[in-house]
């Protein structure tokens, strides 16, 4: 039985400072799925959401979920647990949490109309990688060679591409770039998730995908859905200003990814992939 | 008709500097729902996803995203256009692309699997904010009086709480404050909106809603979801580190709520209920 998933998570990286490389422990936010689910007294139930968190907390989650979306406030609730039901294996159990309601289950919004942000998403997050495989297949080493150097150029370049207001931190930034530091084409949002859409979105108009070759920078962390768009576009190394969270860093190494976090200035950490970047 | 909407929205703030406020235009990332829809070539039709971002490269945004899912690559789509179905209003017309494939609409994955984010959302902002009044009621002016002193010492109470790794930046933090700014209770996620949701759910389960009087501090940027859950727990003033949303602003003017944004050091903006923040 798996352990129960804490809030953060203690990996092996290799961080490059200047000219020179090491290799290190450090610690990431634990990123998991956790599926809320309502329950009635009748014995009905149904999923309300499932959304990627940092495990901790999960109750007031669940409680402060429903209450936001206006399904259930306080008084409508008997009982919050993890779930013990049978159809859940023991690996998830403290990823599904089950709000037992004092009275019916409330109608949902009409379906359609709920954000499909990670299809792919399992209710623990090597199920999710797990069922990545089903249409993406890991990516080969192949060509691309980088440097520490070539990287640290990256942030900046993207800072130039980006609007007055983008540079003030309104807007999400994501660019992507060729295997010599060129940048190739620059997107932003307020949804960090939109600007890499837009990205892959001109590169599969353009007759460009799979992105082989190419590295993807943006603006701030790295999570399991910004690695599952990039891996999707057949992009080998991705690198972001901030933290990639626990699952993106699993992603990328199941899927044969480079992953770059805290690129700023002259230094940067590399959490997966690091056969890809030279000092 | 509506003009089309632009990637930022000018506004008129107030700006807080030390002791000193002077009111000045801004320009604020717009955000807008984008509706994503598939059509068949024998007229059928389906919503693959709504989700709030930046006008503009909205083709690519649906083509990005359903690339990303899965769901069509470039060689199933036989042309994406502005949708001009008679059941969109005018209004409402940028904010809906119609991908239409050359093939059958592809299965979604499993309806329930679906995030529910934005249960709330519509086709464009105004209807958005409009079905909010469904649910919400406008906040009252109450009795809650700030001052730009007490509003500069709360990023950093915020930042005392996090944990060491949530200090450096690779967690999303959301804190909730009391009329005279102390600190009540801090929550860190991955996801911004989860640690909002733990916050409130917090407050649920000791019944504290509604949550009048109190203040929200986020370690982002501040979305129309952001918002809505603050709305939705009845917090008249939300401050964050980082810029609004034009949506976000929208939300706060139309329910009686104060935002405050771009909180560093001794300065700040007001883009919403400047009346409960004195000089």
């Amino acid at each position: 039985m798996k352990v129960r998933p804490g809030p953060t998570t203690r990996i092996r990286i290799r961080e490059f400072s200047g000219s020179t490389a090491r290799d290190r422990r450090d610690d990431l936010a634990t990123e998991e799925p956790l599926e809320i689910r309502m329950s009635a007294p009748d014995g009905s139930r149904r999923t309300a959401a499932i959304t990627m968190r940092t495990p901790g907390h999960d109750f007031e989650l669940a409680a402060g979920f429903l209450s936001g979306e206006g399904l259930a406030g306080p008084g409508d609730i008997a009982a919050i647990a993890y779930c013990t039901d049978d159809d859940i294996p023991p690996e998830a159990r403290y990823n599904t949490v089950t709000v037992h309601l004092k009275g019916p289950i409330p109608d949902l919004p009409a379906l359609d109309r709920h954000f499909l942000t990670s299809s792919a998403c399992g209710v623990c997050g090597s199920a999710s990688l797990e069922s990545l495989h089903d249409r993406c297949r890991p990516l080969p080493r192949g060509e691309l060679e980088l440097t520490a150097e070539l990287l640290y150029g990256l942030p900046g370049a993207l800072r130039d591409a980006q609007g007055v207001f983008g540079k003030t931190g309104g807007l999400h930034a994501a660019g992507l770039f060729s295997a010599s530091g060129t940048l190739v084409a620059a997107r932003e949002d307020v949804g960090r998730h939109n600007a890499v859409d837009k990205l892959v979105g001109w590169a599969a108009m353009s007759d460009r995908l799979p992105l082989s070759d190419h590295v993807l920078m943006v603006s701030g962390r790295t999570s399991y859905e910004i690695m599952q768009k990039a891996l999707s576009a057949g992009i080998p190394a991705v690198c972001a200003v901030s933290a990639p969270s626990s699952l993106a860093v699993d992603l990328a190494r199941e899927f044969g990814m480079t992953l770059v976090g805290f690129l700023r200035g002259e230094r940067c950490n590399v959490y997966a992939g690091a056969e890809r970047v030279a000092a």
